[in-house]
């Protein structure tokens, strides 16, 4: 491997491709690289029927497997094998490779920050039903990476801001505003970069089937002043600049005192984004500021999150969306949010849209359920979205922004 | 380790920080986390003379290795230590770790793009000086992520386009360029994520450095049509649309012909740069058109890829940098750019600036003797400036922008 860690680095200035030798073995027949590989890498490949084919060199391991999939078979020529045993579930689906017990991101692969770590990611793609999520030829509006104080944290924080493609070109227009969030183990970066939410609405926007919005994607964690083990970097943290000045480095700060067995610290983004996060949106991009103009939605962990800032917060907020979980559940009903799902008049007149949705492959009974327990109360405007055939990642997400976007600010 | 990837599994849904264990082995006094880590991760450490620590859990791997510095020592509890010989250049240091002889990007890290991967990173921190990349508390621009078509390489291509604080309160004002590009085996993410360009320019523009700009990062690789062997994530490639639509999948398309030995292919991106990219810019954002204010840096190939752009085209552009080498070298004086070095009082009215860079610990001769000969030709305007104590890497490259930016323009 020596050898082609010289080679690697003498290429360094020739090219943006990987230098992973991908010359053996041959690629079977019907098979294309996954998309998430690096430039020109070719494995691991799919064919049209969702089979997944792996190789992997790596000589002098003992053991190589593949996270969530299974072990990978030695070949006399340093290469590992592996075959998915029939179709895997059509979406994007994180994994790892596993080197001699070491969990890792592929080497071959672009990194996705999921499952808390940047880790990999293989696609079972759709047809030609999943233009909505590519880039096509219409309009494109723009990702702005943002930086801000919170005086909560005590820190700054970093958030992605969508703009229409005609943000710019009308500089007296103002926009409705949606926040929507990441899934636990994700970040900031995954609605982008693994949800694609930028084609998605740029797309819904060019057909004309939902108006143009500004979209927040903002970090779903935040810690108290003093419980950060570390800063963002580019950023100096205190136990850094003393032992740069010369001083002993503070201790690091404790972790905070754990949640009672069974239940989990409330978090403090709710309080967060509408105490600082709507405020500094509001004030740096031209937003409608009204509660009619302004919608929630996130995944899993992130409808927990727009649950909890959007159920008490209906002064300043219309719409909410919770995709795969974390929106509720029946035996909450009558208790959930101090009541509001039992006055019923109230939130008709409050909530233009509760939105949840859910794959038909990762339990959806309890979204379901929810959903049909609270329209049978007479709550109006609840909508139910189940996407076939997809588990708990990010083509159920797509598809439930897809269905969800269109719905706002009508 | 398959009790830990379970823990992991489970955790998911709790928190962004990484969940390889780091209990063991502790912490030497006097010492920091890199901050490139992931969130709350001990290892790799650095003390305040720059020496760094590393530990990494790999039981059944057989041997760790930490490239460009050496084997790790494994210890009884499954732990590998490696410490270095003495102080460390300052800097930002792109490293993997080699598990059992696999590259792969340190699992406990965020990822950068560069060696042409996705691999790690450590830093040996500049103290106080150093706050002109760290976030501060001045307004704040923005990095705004831009899709956009290309007529050349028949692709969709993404760019970064950094945008002032005051942009969007100033519909009416227009602004200088300046188009900054990566080096070999790195893409358009790195002027931002390993550079910090944002809180450069921020931290410049707020203390009246540098005037307000716009400044464009794009991806300094080309391709002709049909010679890309896949498409960027989230657009539909030839060979996937054929399989999915149910028709054989085209082949791959032929690498394209080597150079002869010991040339490269031109690039295809300055022309690209020049026919498309400054168009697109132009037509999207509120820029000032004009030759003096429109100026082009690079760092290493980013720096080929400037002068290759910028001299045969001085109607468009008047200022230019070549941070750490591609800019041309003393031989080429005579000849290079049909002479344009000789035409001595054609380059002075045409060119306001020349900059040219260099870190004092990667051979900076061949650059500073070619500034020199620059100048003693009478060409004025072409400025030198090297870095102390540090190599090819991104401090290098963040102190040249330091320099370079309030040069511009005036």
């Amino acid at each position: 491997m020596k050898r082609f860690a010289l080679i690697a680095l003498l290429a360094l200035p020739l090219s943006g491709a990987a230098q992973q030798p991908q010359t053996a073995p041959e690629l079977p027949a019907g098979t294309v690289a996954n998309e998430h590989n690096l430039d020109g890498v070719q494995w691991p490949r799919i064919d049209a029927e969702g089979r997944t084919y792996w190789r992997f060199q790596a000589p002098n391991a003992q053991k190589v497997e593949i996270r969530f999939r299974g072990e990978m078979t030695k070949e006399a020529d340093g290469w590992w094998t592996y075959t998915s045993s029939g179709p895997e579930a059509i979406g994007f689906h994180y994994y790892q490779m596993i080197v001699d017990g070491v969990n890792v991101a592929d080497p071959n692969g672009r990194t996705y920050y999921g499952m808390s770590q940047w880790v990999s990611a293989i696609e079972i793609p759709e047809g030609a039903e999943g233009n909505y999520y590519r880039t096509q030829d219409v309009p494109h509006g723009e990702v702005r990476e943002r930086q801000y104080w919170s005086e909560m944290t005590q820190s700054w924080r970093r958030c992605f801001v969508y703009t229409p493609a005609e943000y710019d070109a009308n500089p007296n227009k103002r926009y409705p505003v949606l926040y929507l969030q990441h899934g636990g183990g994700e970040d900031e970066t995954g609605w982008v970069r693994q949800g694609y939410m930028h084609n998605i609405m740029d797309n819904l926007i060019a057909e004309g089937k939902s108006v143009p919005m500004i979209v927040v994607m903002d970090r779903g964690y935040a810690s108290l002043p003093g419980t950060a083990t570390q800063s963002a970097p580019g950023q100096m943290n205190p136990q850094l600049a003393a032992m740069l000045a010369g001083a002993a480095p503070p201790p690091a700060p404790a972790a905070p005192a754990a949640a009672p067995a069974g239940r989990r610290a409330p978090s403090l983004f709710p309080e967060l984004l509408v105490k600082e996060i709507v405020p500094m949106i509001d004030k740096n991009y031209r937003t409608r500021t009204d509660r009619e103009s302004r919608a929630m939605a996130g995944l899993s962990m992130g409808g927990g999150h727009t649950f909890q800032t959007v159920m008490p917060n209906l002064d300043k907020f219309a719409w909410l969306g919770g995709f795969s979980g974390g929106a509720g559940s029946v035996e909450q009903i009558e208790t959930a949010y101090d009541g509001a799902y039992t006055r019923v008049d109230a939130f008709n007149s409050q909530v233009k849209l509760m939105f949840l949705s859910i794959g038909s492959e990762e339990n959806p009974d309890r979204v379901r359920l929810f959903a049909e327990a609270l329209q049978a109360k007479g709550l109006k405007n609840v909508v139910y979205y189940e996407s076939p055939a997809t588990a708990h990642e990010w083509l159920t997400w797509r598809r439930s922004l897809k269905e969800f976007a269109p719905l706002l600010f009508k």
